[in-house]
């Protein structure tokens, strides 16, 4: 394969993380330490994603390569530092101007190398850039770079960005349900975590059990329906071993029938403006516990820290993160183009992985679910082997560099 | 003062928080290094505090003298070791049996050291019981020592605790603040912080503007009436600057005419059972923007987790905390009683305290808010001032030690 000369583009896209900005100082890295042979010239920044991109926002990130605290300082700095978009491109064939569009600037600013770095969308995105491209035969080598807390992407073993959510969600689960023990009245705790479709992050609610540490009492994941008998039923029990029960909730946790909990337990609530309002799982669930048990109860919702808490991001999940942009790079100089980096994990204890890359079209576009032996027969909790599968993704704290108590973060210009 | 010879009690009290553990570790340290100079014989922990104490559910804490390590993990372990309450002790004179019971519980323990870690409620029980040996001729030295994170009790420049609660949403803010800033369309993010009747804990969110960070654009607390025009006035102003604003609150806003603001935007929300149930502030202020401003707005209650966050607990906190507890055990040995333990500040630039005691009588039962020269003219921020006074007490990142990706905590069995 002839060398592929010319300029590359990196973007972010998709809800932040805590460790998307570490796979952009990969690409960073990667291309500063010239892995592409040669083959790229000037390394941009697209604001916004594509939606920057098409309006020709971008940013010159050459400016890095002279300062190795600055790259330092971005691989622990939470969300997106180029900022992200939520853009979804058309279908090919249905409107093709932004395609159309999109090809003149690659061509207006000789990019021939694009580097995205996103979700389950983004990876849409890439599918379709791809595709285009090699219709117009414009030689681009296009590469997908994996990022979401919600672990959902098929093919590689887990997301860069999951394994900080993962250690935010086991680390506030060690201090709560601690918390939650002072007292010896009976309350129930109810966490809800971010997870609409997976239930990756909220199975991370369990590792504790094998981790020497605490684990909620009771688990439950999207894929499996959600049983109002069932539920307290062992709610009841629990509460008959010990005052303080903590349950770890989905978001997206359904009714047989496919209702969402929210909606089933929730959907009567009107605000002060007669608006109807949907409250959250968590607290849809509080009030149905309330209603049934009387005891006391409240719900958590962790909300944006469980994936933007950059201070307390994991060691693993950063330098994968890396890794995975700083290969993205490499495979594209060596001619690799439509692929996804990949997580390749050969062994669990003691962990270890490698990076690859796969076909895009098999990746994009589909959803990764919690598998039915990590989860009891009861539906009730994670199996010890889910615990053991997630723990490694946690290890390891990589803790930014704080500055009169607060974490230094880095803004791009 | 001749020697007071005897056995010596600790209990914890109120709602925990991520230091009041190192306090206790402070009195462990105390006793073990004999600061009272051979008064205290056997140290004794009471569970679940004076309720405890009243079932005699007592611990030997001397096997903690001989594990530097266990000391050390109980420093960085959050909430509350030997177990909270929320019992308050009747009004002397109204019914005593209860004392009664206690003063033979202390005649029969020997007990003559009587340290409790507290918030303003634990400060009237050692103010009541201080007041119910004096009048019974019982020789004891009474203890309080202070912690709560919401920084409310008078006399004491600041209280253990409030440290590390304030530097989890200064880190929290910032992380929170860079997510809220990926995306270019309009949006408003609430974060409500804990604060019924004090507005410390919502200042600290503030922090970032002196310490080289981030802070919200409006800041509300409970020192100052709520004034809904004004809100979206300035609300709209700051969307008009930029895209993204991000406003703390404190869940005890209330409007002028003292309704809280949760009551006031979201009273009429009924639940699936038709209970009417009370949002929190942040929930009602977020229908209440949707509803004036029509822009995407969300709501972020930090709820438990900025109470028990050990894992990025204050260093300054922490020290200060084991500080109070170890001079506590001194000062009793000293023959000082019936007294609460203070953090005198010296100087804030560089910060340096001092640790002294004062009177519980003057201290109990009273509410220390934050002055009116911390708050700008609006109402809708704090003043760089407020933020150079906090700033001190949360310097220093005290990690709890890590295994297998999660924090180790310690157990008291």
């Amino acid at each position: 394969m002839t060398k592929l000369i010319g300029n590359a583009v990196v973007g972010q896209s998709g809800g932040p993380t805590a460790a998307i900005n570490a796979t952009l100082a990969g690409v960073i890295r990667g291309v500063k330490e010239d892995v592409a042979n040669g083959a790229i010239k000037t390394l941009y920044g697209m604001r916004n994603g594509v939606q920057g991109l098409l309006e020709e926002r971008l940013v010159d990130l050459s400016a890095f390569f002279d300062c190795e605290e600055k790259i330092d300082m971005l691989e622990h700095t939470p969300a997106a530092a180029l900022g992200s978009c939520r853009k979804k491109l058309p279908k090919l064939g249905e409107d093709d101007a932004v395609f159309e569009k999109l090809l003149a600037i690659f061509k207006k600013y000789d990019i021939r190398y694009f580097f995205y770095i996103g979700g389950n969308d983004s990876m849409d995105t890439v599918a379709k850039l791809s595709a285009y491209t090699k219709d117009h035969d414009y030689e681009m080598r296009i590469m997908g770079v994996p990022k979401t807390i919600d672990n959902d992407l098929v093919v590689t073993d887990h997301t860069p960005g999951f394994g900080s959510a993962a250690k935010y969600i086991a680390v506030t689960m060690q201090e709560v349900i601690r918390d939650c023990a002072v007292y010896t009245i009976p309350a129930v705790t109810i966490v809800e975590i971010m997870g609409r479709d997976a239930g990756w992050l909220t199975a991370a609610a369990g590792i504790g059990r094998v981790a020497g540490g605490v684990a909620p009492d009771l688990i439950y994941l999207p894929e499996r329906a959600f049983n109002k008998d069932e539920f307290f039923e062992d709610l009841r029990a629990k509460l008959a071993e010990k005052p303080n029960v903590v349950i770890a909730v989905s978001e997206g946790i359904r009714f047989a029938d496919g209702t969402y909990v929210c909606e089933g337990f929730g959907v009567a609530s009107v605000d002060a403006f007669g608006h109807k309002q949907l409250s959250g799982t968590g607290k849809a669930l509080e009030y149905a516990v309330k209603n049934e048990l009387g005891c006391k109860v409240r719900s958590i919702e962790l909300n944006l820290p469980q994936r933007c808490a950059a201070h307390v991001a994991s060691a693993t999940d950063l330098a994968e993160s890396v890794s995975v942009g700083r290969a993205a790079v490499k495979a594209a100089g060596e001619g690799v183009t439509r692929e996804m980096m990949t997580i390749v994990r050969k062994s669990t204890s003691p962990y270890v992985f490698e990076v690859g890359h796969n076909d895009i079209s098999v990746i994009a576009n589909q959803v990764k679910h919690v598998p039915a032996e990590f989860i009891n027969a009861r539906g009730n909790n994670v199996t010890d082997e889910c615990a053991a599968y997630l723990m490694p993704l946690i290890v390891g704290e990589a803790a930014p560099k704080y500055k009169n108590g607060i974490p230094q973060f880095l803004i791009i210009e």
